[in-house]
């Protein structure tokens, strides 16, 4: 299994490939989609839905997951980031893979078990699931990697209780 | 020239297309994109990129007018109507047209000539205007027309001004 997480922005669109083979988890390649302020905003939602089509052409990987907000700071900040997960959401639908979208909350009680674990405590859960040195820098890439992380742990657990039934 | 105005949301994006010829208006075609509730997110987002897509190659518009908010009911609204924008703004990038965004005041402002009309007069004005029997429904679809006139108008005031110096 192979997932794409997505933490959707438009200054900085993270991304992180995990793949899972039998119960190992490996970071496959991860990083983020930055666009220039000084572009026009159509042309860079137009990067950001190049990009990540891009990634999907070269990974082909079986779904997206992708962070989703209900709550925002302010409603400028909610246009914005609405307007960045309106280009991904297209190139994933363009490129047919599903996509399944999970709250910051359900991120975190997924990988620490309990939702009120702090941001770090996250990212160092991540950085010890996949074995890698350091967490990822920016903040938007390890949360990528969280969102992939998660989404593996919870397609685990449905199958395990799909067994149980 | 010939404008496509647009008035953006996931589920009735309206359109209009304006042409000025001379002095004279006039309506090409208009209509919505209606996106089902039932279907997941990404593919309702896909067909209004796809059908936003064929209009815009179907008449080869010199530019899209769509409406910029600021301000919204709340936040789910907010983001809601950034994805549906996302989609949108991705579409003319990807066909290469050029973007105007316009806020409703500066729609009513511009059509009217004053900002405290109300909805109802903007739209009989926009009827007067492009010669229409009736005002087309849903509203979406009047306030994509609004959008494009208010466009059209905004570039002659350009024009005239440049005139002047």
């Amino acid at each position: 299994m192979l997932i794409l997480g997505v933490d959707p922005g438009l200054a900085t669109t993270g991304y992180g490939l995990v793949r899972k083979t039998g119960e190992q988890l490996q970071g496959v390649d991860y990083g983020y989609i930055g666009t220039p302020a000084n572009l026009p905003l159509p042309e860079r939602l137009f990067i950001i839905f190049q990009d990540l089509k891009a990634l999907i052409q070269k990974y082909l990987p079986d779904a997206l997951a992708v962070e989703q907000l209900f709550f925002c700071k302010n409603i400028r900040t909610a246009l914005q980031v609405g307007q960045a997960r309106g280009a991904i959401l297209t190139a994933a639908a363009h490129m047919g893979r599903p996509v399944y979208e999970y709250t910051p909350l359900q991120i975190k009680q997924t990988i620490t078990g309990y939702g009120k674990a702090d941001k770090k405590q996250v990212q160092q859960m991540v950085r010890m699931v996949l074995n890698l040195k350091e967490i990822p820098k920016p903040d938007d890439v390890a949360d990528a990697l969280a969102i992939a992380v998660s989404h593996i742990q919870t397609a685990r657990w449905h199958q395990l209780l799909e067994k149980q039934e």
